[in-house]
């Protein structure tokens, strides 16, 4: 939520679904710019501030966008009450500022729903088991309003957002881009977890995971539309494959630029070693995308992963003090100017030739391949990242995403 | 706490008692300004917000301090946590916006403090038994480092404020006040009560009644200075009356440029009139401070009391429309330019003639007096809110309060 004026608007599209008999829980995101601003008071303090405080500082923001909405619904006329994640309450593990929902205790909101009312609860935040405000990180506001409309048990879940629902790629891109009515769950995940900032990629999972009927609307609209003609606009996602979609082999291309590969060379090809590579990245609290590895050559392999740029110098430095010597491996060598590019679609399981297409039309751009993974409903590549525009295009036309019609059938 | 800069010297303060080998709990305010802004962007969206969920937003401010305090503690090397008030908890009742503190449970606190961290604890606010965020109202952070003391059975309690100590009178109004080094609980009380603004008047009352040592000090020294000598400036607000204390007849003038006066005229004098016209009153949660009922006449007394000036106007229309009518009295007249000027002393108790001092003395102004209260240790005079610096400064001069040496026995 932006503004005021931004609050008066949700406000005035929540009482509308209300008017219009839907009980109705809200999960708002913190006002515009607040959480920001919020950890660089802490920045201001400590570079490396304890999480457990950093919670409970970020934590206020949503607070304070409880409050406001809950009055502003007053205001149009709605009886509203607000909640912080403690109160609902929200459990989460004790992992600050990267929790995880593990509970929802409804009954304290069906009780207000009973009585009529609309209410508001904090996204982006919960409460663990020894008493101590969590976040979730960032984007967890959606996360949030996934997980809440789980464990009420809600017909349906409708994120606005400030764009009109998924599109076959990053519209900023690909000028041609087009929004999908529908996507499945699984690709969704995949077009979320590459890098398409439509919905934080655990929300999809949530979603996924509790079969929440989950619909991304624009917020950017008239509050005042219709509902029939809110409801029918932006992308459903869906839990079942259904005829129409059998012809979608690729629904759309994704992308992440803030990636960063590391190779750890010659590794001893031996049981284990992933885990003797990978433990202690991931105990540094370093989240690792890609994971390759090669067949062995003489009894050694290279072993190549993918981080956010982020945590690149970090997990460089991990490697080296406590994983090389210890495996013997030998030289650690990295890039941090990599991205990613993936085709993603369900309709890929069916058909064959998808991966050919998608390498010969990079190869023809004259861009090199560095990396490739693959699984059931997306091929991801792993290039230069100077490229990313110009393979982004190229693979939307060459997929014919640009188009409403037919789609190729490889 | 103003700035970050502020927020670290705070910190630094706290290390130095901490490392002096004291258990230190902490209470800060909201960082300076923060409180008005969330009150400002509630008030935007509402003229009369819900008081359940302006406490919602209220209480951000606070909590963002804990947090931001609790990691200054950390990078100076202190172990710090943070509580909001519904963690501690700090129990209220479920007056929003001005609730009062019930009980306070100390465990979680103690086994922090017996970890040998610093607790820092949200002031200001705490949790009703229906789980809801409350607020004290402003300047609740005093109240809540006092009954926080209290709960927890502090030693002593620390104010750090923008000035250092109590005085004779506002040195605003008066250059030549002079700072106490100790004032008994009940002269702070009326002193506080009054409108001298240093310490909220229902911190003193905690202090008196769960008798807790409070030290009034300055926030603005450097924060390295000593703790001998820190701890020897400022104002002590003691519960025994000392020796020395005999000799102080007035302790300060105090005054209250705040108030309005009303009076209901012609008022059947019979039993159960003052409730039937304060009731309502009380009922519409505006505050009466001083109030008096003179001899009747013809079996008709006028019936006169002040309330903020804020509430002057609303106070006159619930009388009109819920009290004259029902008990047949006559015109209901106010004014809410009116100022109250009160001479504060222990020493009162045992001398007579203070209060013919304090009459001639703004009679030979000129100054018309209006109403008059009295107490065991004060005297308080209603009089035209423009003479209020020059019936000060004239009483501030006859009491002798400018010279540390001997006070006026009267």
């Amino acid at each position: 939520m932006g503004s005021i004026e931004r609050i008066m608007n949700v406000a005035r599209r929540v009482a509308k679904w209300h008017a219009a008999g839907h009980r109705m829980v809200v999960v708002p995101s913190a006002m515009s710019g607040e959480t920001n601003r919020l950890l660089g008071l802490a920045a201001e303090i400590s570079d490396r501030p304890d999480g457990r405080e950093l919670d409970m500082i970020a934590a206020t923001g949503e607070q304070v966008s409880v409050g406001l909405l809950a009055l502003a619904l007053k205001q149009v006329g709605v009886d509203a009450i607000s909640f912080a994640g403690w109160q609902v309450p929200v459990r989460t593990d004790a992992a600050h500022t990267k929790a995880r929902i593990s509970a929802i205790d409804g009954e304290r909101v069906h009780r207000e729903l009973d009585a009529g009312r609309v209410v508001v609860i904090t996204g982006f935040q919960g409460i663990s088991d020894s008493g101590d405000i969590t976040t979730l990180g960032r984007g967890g506001s959606d996360t949030s309003a996934v997980a809440v409309a789980a464990g009420l048990g809600a017909e349906e879940c409708l994120i606005f957002t400030d764009v009109d629902g998924v599109y076959t790629t990053d519209p900023r891109v690909v000028p041609e881009a087009r929004r999908l009515p529908r996507i499945t769950f699984e690709e969704m995940l995949e077009m979320a977890s590459l890098g398409s900032k439509v919905l934080q990629i655990r929300s999809v999972e949530f979603a996924g995971k509790y079969k929440v009927k989950t619909r991304v609307l624009s917020s950017l609209t008239s509050p005042d539309i219709p509902i029939d003609e809110e409801a029918a606009s932006g992308t459903l996602i869906t839990f079942e494959e259904e005829e129409s979609m059998e012809q979608a082999v690729i629904s759309g291309i994704a992308f992440n630029r803030d990636e960063a590969k590391i190779t750890v060379m010659n590794v001893p090809d031996r049981p284990g070693i992933a885990y003797q590579i990978l433990g202690p990245v991931a105990a540094a609290n370093i989240d690792v995308d890609m994971i390759i590895q090669n067949q062995s050559v003489n009894g050694t392999t290279d072993f190549s992963f993918t981080v956010h740029r982020n945590e690149y110098q970090r997990a460089i430095e991990v490697l080296e003090r406590e994983v090389r010597g210890m495996i013997g491996a030998g030289e650690i060598v990295g890039d941090p100017r990599i991205c990613k590019v993936s085709a993603v679609g369900i309709g890929m399981r069916s058909h064959v030739g998808i991966a050919s297409l998608m390498f010969r039309t990079l190869s023809d751009e004259g861009i090199n391949i560095q990396m490739i993974s693959t699984s059931e409903i997306k091929i991801s590549v792993v290039i230069e990242d100077k490229y990313m525009e110009l393979a982004v295009r190229a693979l939307h036309k060459a997929f014919e995403l640009e188009e409403s019609g037919d789609k190729i059938a490889g």
